[in-house]
């Protein structure tokens, strides 16, 4: 969970960003939650509503939500909590999203009468919403946003650990199951329940489960492709648990793997440690993915290698930076990053492995215990 | 899956509200889904993008949509898709809400160069995306889908039925779990295991998971609450499947229900057939419910019933029409709805039972078929 300290000083950071404005109107449920530690779960009702957070000229902090979403509210870190009712189990429920801007109006009229210079997030912002707003000019919250995003704090850091934790229960329940016989999708079933169960909580299950031919084709969602003896088998594991995301990979072997297929993870694992070694405040994204990439190519394998070398990783997926050929963003103390070298080849197989870390002054710590390796 | 033809006669309906204009532009998911069949799930990456659907006024059809969803683009039933890329593995991605809102804007210079009358969803179209059409007024979507949601479609229909069959899989599941010693969550990862085998994909589950005390209490997510011998435990089940929930309830027992207890279901059981005693077309909902309540007041328990007797099943949850006490919609043909009793006794525990019906021309058919009882 995201703490007092860590919310107040995030909002502090994001009014740096906008100290003429008189209203910050934040909308994206994941930004709420960045910057009160309010969260609206997908797998609640709450999750399907429009709440807002408005931060005032002198800091302070209001959560207007509606009473789908009251239970949330409890551990929301702002001055008022303002719940409106959209559904009372008496009369009709309007549309919730128009209506969630009509609350919105009313909350402006009585709390923010003269408005002379907001910010919003214009990429998110319903329109109703934004026409509730009686000024002229709305500037945009998105790229301090996302800027801030990048430097992640200490309760941020704890809860990318605990879903970094829950998804290494995931891959563990892959090592243990994966057999031939059995389907992705029962696989992808294992490897849900036991993260669901290390979360303690709900989730929105994202992942690669590809076996057999389609691990050569990079990933994709599970299907009813049955595992034949010998397959690999890519597990990438993203879910969002908590608010945040883990996103850490391993391949597995359907059976006693052939040692091509050992040599073709020992490329992989080389890789890693090559990204691994660059990963440090002021190298470049381009030099920590061309850094991993060299193993892969040197192996002849350069042209089965599609992918990014990682990403940024928090509450988006992906994110900055982008461990990329052309990429000049320059890696800083607080970027939580991937590294998942991969290759595939049509026809025979493909095989992916990934670790979380996060960059510190002197270099990184890797986030991720998972055992890598068929 | 939605159809071809289903599409195509839902998007002259809603033409039907706008001849006047010369572009409809659509941004929720689950609408561009219901008017082109364009899925895009909330378990892959697709499904954090903000795609369109435009529709002109000569009834032609463009989908426009970010290179992650392009696998997703096949099902589509539309004239011309359009895939802008957001992500490329070479370059640093943008920000992909506010990317999506030049692509927009891009499409509109190629292809609709003169707007003069537009419509758009108010309440979901982002203010970035707004902007880019070049016309001072936007009429509102919103009501006429809402409107036109409420009486499904053959395509739809089909959607719901199999939603409800892999619900209903989860109850069976339930029913073979459920026992003392074991938790909630135990039981909700069991019973998102056979929804998710059933319907053969990913799904993103909701549900009340809430025995014993907490029965009480109406509802809510699965805890670590364990189970004690003659713990009732209801489980809503209302996950969303390829596109549309089902949603149908049941209340367990762990071990041999008590003769109080079997009264309680009873008194639940003849709510229910009341209610759907009166599902016709032309009948108020607020008649609906006040027959559903009946039994349950007569029962001396109408302060243990605190919410409505149902609701209408489709795209959303709850939708209209709402089967509560100040309602005056009237029950039409091709509505789906729900009749969901329940009586809540604190310290005690608690029951609901649900099934879902189509309203015919001539009164219903009921759609779920789960075993309802303890």
């Amino acid at each position: 969970m995201l703490t007092v300290d860590g919310c107040l000083a995030r909002r502090r950071a994001l009014q740096e960003h906008f100290q003429e404005h008189d209203l910050l109107l934040i909308s994206q449920p994941q930004h709420i939650f960045y910057l009160s530690g309010f969260l609206t779960r997908p797998t609640e009702l709450a999750g399907q509503g429009l709440n807002f957070l408005l931060i005032d000229g002198a800091g302070e902090c209001r959560l207007l939500a509606d009473n789908m979403s009251e239970a949330a509210t409890q551990h929301a870190h702002v001055d008022h909590v303002d719940i409106w009712t959209w559904y009372d189990s008496m009369h009709p429920a309007e549309a919730r999203l128009a209506a969630a801007a009509e609350a919105l109006s009313r909350l402006l009229y009585n709390h923010y009468a003269k408005l002379a210079q907001v910010a919003v997030e214009r990429a998110h912002l319903p329109l109703a919403a934004r026409e509730v707003l009686a000024v002229a000019q709305a500037d945009d919250l998105g790229p301090a946003l996302r800027q801030m995003r990048r430097r992640k704090y200490e309760d941020e850091l704890a809860c990318i650990r605990r879903a970094i934790a829950a998804a290494e229960a995931g891959h563990q329940a892959a090592r243990t199951n994966i057999r031939a016989g059995i389907t992705e999708m029962d696989l992808y079933v294992e490897v849900q329940a036991a993260i669901t169960r290390a979360a303690g909580e709900p989730i929105v299950m994202m992942g690669d489960f590809a076996a057999g031919e389609r691990s050569g084709r990079v990933g994709g969602p599970p299907t009813d492709n049955v595992l034949q003896p010998g397959d690999l088998m890519i597990f990438d594991l993203f879910p969002r648990i908590g608010g945040y995301r883990a996103d850490i990979a391993n391949t597995l072997c359907a059976g006693q793997p052939t040692q091509e297929q050992r040599d073709h993870l020992a490329v992989l694992q080389a890789a890693l440690q090559a990204g691994e070694a660059t990963l440090r405040p002021g190298v470049t994204a381009a030099e920590v993915y061309a850094a991993g990439r060299e193993p892969i190519a040197a192996a002849g394998l350069g042209d089965a290698f599609p992918h990014h070398a990682g990403h940024g990783l928090g509450l988006g997926h992906p994110e900055p930076p982008f461990l990329v050929p052309e990429s000049q963003e320059i890696l800083q103390a607080g970027d939580v990053v991937t590294l998942e070298p991969g290759a595939y080849r049509r026809g025979w197989g493909g095989a992916r492995i990934e670790h979380n870390y996060l960059i510190t002054e002197t270099g990184y710590q890797r986030l991720s215990n998972h055992q890598i390796g068929l």
